[in-house]
């Protein structure tokens, strides 16, 4: 179960394994052909046999496609990628291209001047990428075309697809029967006019089904398709041997995923599909019957968003027993010497720690354990080849979260190995004051992320700092870490609502130097009633849901302003409250000290 | 030039106004037509003959419309005119329509379920207004038709077209020649591969010719249209009686603006629009001819915002000078006995105070002096009817400017009467802490209004509170006191860049009750630089322009940050340096007091 540390990156076989390609291009009569790293569920994390990317190219990443030509293969990486995939592709055969800022039409159009024609799997692109393609396309006699994967053509020993026993989540964690969540869906549906709705993303139809498996690491996700229908049925597309553990229901009505294209076909009436997820080959089968196709938002996505109140219950516990591990970490990182704790080291010990709580079902995302320059690298993964010893004056980021079933966890603390200057600190301090003010914040019902966003900023702003990532992303209910629409980001604008989980995580980075990152996470409910409120409007904040104590060594008090001293010390106060009594007698000391009023 | 107390409004002509405009509906074969408050250069303060809104149906507000039908007459008003529009308009035969919850489309459709044909006048509405019309009422059967104006035909004593005489703007206020600003703007035009473009802004039109005018009240402006080619070249349709007092340019060419709609059918080429401002009339005069239409930003509204080094200078100098005339008026209402004045005073004694300057060409607009529940009236205009007399206890908001040579002004003071309870007072500071948020504000270049705006609302909201207007507007430079594109709003999607001048105008408005609101002018400025600021990012912040003191007894101390204090000292500090010596010996004295450190 511990998170790897190998360099997995094979970059031998991409000379080959292009030869192979292209002579399938050839045969196929194209001019290219488009490996994403994406399955046909849109998932952050896919199963072995969707890590086609990987295999082609020896690039790990987490996002990024290649375009396969005939004499060159463009490997699109975005900024976290620039540096790592020089280091794990074959530079003599494959060509780094920055992502977005070269999107895939121009590259194209600059090395296919005369036009030309390029496959892609219809099952691994959302209509609304393959959109967006072909209008950057037009008038340039490029064009794209959907094809067999080619990549499984030549791939021999690939991994067959996911097979995990899906097990039942039971209400006192989902705290809403899959009978009424999908009666509420339904009735969207057919509120709309619509006859039904296609669902692709497995978390929407896990949630909807009240179902959870392992079809993935890190997230406990069962893959499969379904149709709910406008009378509250579901035609589910899963093996049925991933089922079997699965109570029989009468609403539902199973096949193989083989099926799930000719049921597309046999559909009649009007069926809404989400452009940003629904794949072309579900289009193509819809289009190929007799359905109007109608497009628009994904019926689960909202719903599910909104953690229902046994939903957020079972997170704030959750968040307890993620807490205690937490602690004990800390408190067994504080006794480390300096110069004696590797990263790898910090990421082993804190999964012991989560792994003997007795809850923990799987990290929710491999740990980000950096120190020293290490910490401005906002996506570092340790490997033996990177990992540092911690010194003293290092700052340590350490990002990570567990999947319990109960709830899903994400934290990221940032500690002080020994005596660390006195510009880290101010930094650090501008960050806190950043999620303070976000913690803090009470904001009139119908605000997106993006109208909020900024007052995580102004203290690093103010000082001439700032960061390159959003402030947060929504999470799931034992469920995707990284879960939509909601969003803390200057590009965000889907209201935010009560029940909604996000991250608050500002930062700053340094490159080459240290990097800063605070993250609690917090849920939107609606603000209790204050004496001065104006009485017609209606307010929400935050509700934390993280209790670990921040580092107060880190902390420079005498810039703070007495309210957010007051927070801090809350704060810290509600930390002891919560975990007293269920540490070790180290930790229960550590904790006693760590929570000090500033 | 004393601004009217007057209630101008007389609903007793608007049945049989509303018979003759209904006669020639028919006459034209029409079942409706529209009645903008609008001129062909959709100006804020329109002249006398294009008051055919008030003309019709006697409601004075300055945005609205009226649709007129067989048997009906809808008056499209917003939220600010509800009340007002019921005591202006015969509501015998004139229906107010609240505006835009509903639009012309839904009323239309529930009006005219068999379908019908509304007339409007061309001139009077901007592409971008008549295809969102078009779009709305697709599938209804309901088309819209250009005709001659209506009214016009049946308005017997219209007053002609204004005929003032303009004049030349000279360097050493506008900071750049005509020439190159007419090159800068053709070099945008032709840089986009267009041969021309098209302006009907008369903003626009004096800024790029370095003219102003008189046309209408409140704003310097020249009304006239021109096109600007890609050789720098300017054709203007000005009536040359106008235009007598400027020098001769051998690089523009004068006709009537009788003459334009044929000049626009003879050019040639990509012709750039600007759909947001161009009239209808402007765009079937170009399909009616060779060239090809273009939509694009009008060239020269971003440079206009962009104020050069020249015109900053000049703001600044305008607001000390229309500060001495402000810290006159409060050093005199200091010294009125509660229950002795009325509103009407205020405004009169503010407006002699800034005539008394000798340098004030006209107020930027009438006065908004609010006292008690009228300060919760965003939009309020005093009128004999309504005029308060100021007593103890009661807050006084105080809204104004002045139209001078070297810049345009907008200010608004909050004082109190006597005694003020604490819960005004605890509003006020409130109000005072987003003012100061936004006036403190550093950010990185890119961000436009709507990224920053929550900054200055946090306060209000902490506390259950908000105010429904923006924090802030654009203004001119001896121009409109609202001017785009920049705004401090939600909705603002146009990045800040230097010298672009704003409002920060924070409020709150209890209805029935008070009203707060304090503003000062802002200008965005790149910031200085700081020893921690991170080298790779530029950071714009604001230098303030408004220098008056801030009403000190109103402010609750206590509540304040250090940093919020030390903000107020300063600028207080700065008031009194700036405005020492200029003033009479008792406003001397009253700004000793009012900048003493809180």
């Amino acid at each position: 179960m511990f998170q790897s540390f190998d360099t997995t990156s094979s970059p031998e076989h991409g000379s080959s394994r292009l030869a192979d390609l292209r002579a399938q291009m050839v045969a196929e009569g194209i001019n290219g052909f488009l490996i994403p790293r994406a399955d046909a569920h849109q998932g952050e994390y896919v199963a072995p046999r969707d890590e086609r990317l990987l295999w082609l190219t020896g690039f790990t990443g987490s996002a990024g496609f290649c375009c396969a030509l005939e004499t060159d293969a463009g490997v699109f990486i975005d900024g976290r990628y620039r540096t790592q995939v020089k280091t794990q592709v074959d530079l003599d055969h494959f060509s780094p291209v920055p992502w977005p800022e070269t999107s895939l039409s121009d590259w194209l159009k600059e090395q296919l001047p005369d036009g030309g024609v390029i496959g892609f799997d219809p099952w691994l692109m959302p209509q609304g990428q393959l959109e967006a393609h072909e209008k950057a396309l037009a008038d340039t006699g490029i064009t794209l075309k959907p094809t067999e994967n080619l990549v499984d053509r030549i791939w021999a020993d690939q991994p067959a697809p996911p097979m995990t026993l899906a097990f039942a989540y039971p209400i006192e964690y989902a705290g809403k029967s899959s009978v009424d969540k999908r009666q509420d869906c339904a009735n969207d549906i057919s509120g709309k006019g619509e006859d039904a709705a296609v669902i692709t993303l497995p978390d929407s139809l896990c949630w909807l089904l009240n179902v959870r498996g392992n079809d993935v690491s890190k997230t406990p996700l069962m893959h499969g398709f379904a149709v709910l229908h406008a009378d509250a049925k579901v035609q589910l597309f899963v093996e049925p041997e991933k089922t079997a553990a699965l109570d029989p229901d009468p609403s539902i009505t199973q096949a193989a995923p083989a099926e799930f294209l000719a049921a597309l076909a046999a559909l009649t009436g009007k069926v809404r599909c989400d452009k940003i997820s629904v794949p072309v080959a579900v289009i193509h089968a819809l289009q190929s019957g007799s359905a109007e196709i109608t497009y628009g938002d994904e019926p689960c996505v909202l719903p599910k968003a909104r953690k229902n109140s046994v939903e957020i219950a079972g997170t704030r516990a959750a968040h307890i027993t993620d807490a205690t591990a937490m602690c004990e970490l800390l408190c067994w990182l504080e006794a480390q010497p300096s110069g004696s704790t590797t990263e790898i080291d910090v990421v082993t010990q804190l999964e012991q720690r989560r792994r003997a709580t007795n809850a923990l079902q799987d990290i929710s995302f491999d740990t980000i354990a950096g120190a020293g320059s290490n910490g401005a690298i906002m996506h570092y993964r340790v490997t033996h080849e990177t990992s540092r010893t911690l010194e003293n004056g290092d700052l340590l980021v350490l990002d990570s979260g567990g999947q319990y079933l109960n709830g899903t966890t994400d934290i990221t603390r940032t500690i002080g190995i020994g005596d660390v200057e006195n510009e880290e600190r101010e930094a650090f301090t501008r960050v806190l004051q950043g999620m303070i003010a976000i913690s803090k914040m009470r904001w009139p019902k119908g605000l997106a992320g993006r109208d909020i966003e900024a007052v995580g900023r102004v203290p690093l702003w103010r000082a001439g700092q700032d960061f390159d990532h959003g402030i947060g992303h929504g999470v799931g209910h034992f469920l995707g870490v990284h879960e939509g629409p909601q969003r803390l980001s200057r590009i965000s604008k889907v209201p935010l609502e009560p029940g909604m989980i996000l991250s608050n995580e500002p930062g700053y980075y340094r490159e080459g130097a240290f990097g800063i990152r605070i993250e609690n996470l917090i849920v939107v409910q609606p603000a209790g009633t204050l004496a001065s409120e104006d009485t017609h409007r209606e307010m929400y904040d935050f509700e934390t849901l993280t209790y670990v104590p921040i580092s107060r060594d880190l902390i420079r008090t005498d810039v703070l302003s007495v309210d957010e001293i007051s927070w801090m010390n809350s704060y810290h106060a509600a930390c002891f409250e919560k975990l007293d009594g269920l540490l070790s007698e180290a930790a229960q000391d550590w904790l006693q000290r760590a929570t000090q009023p500033l």
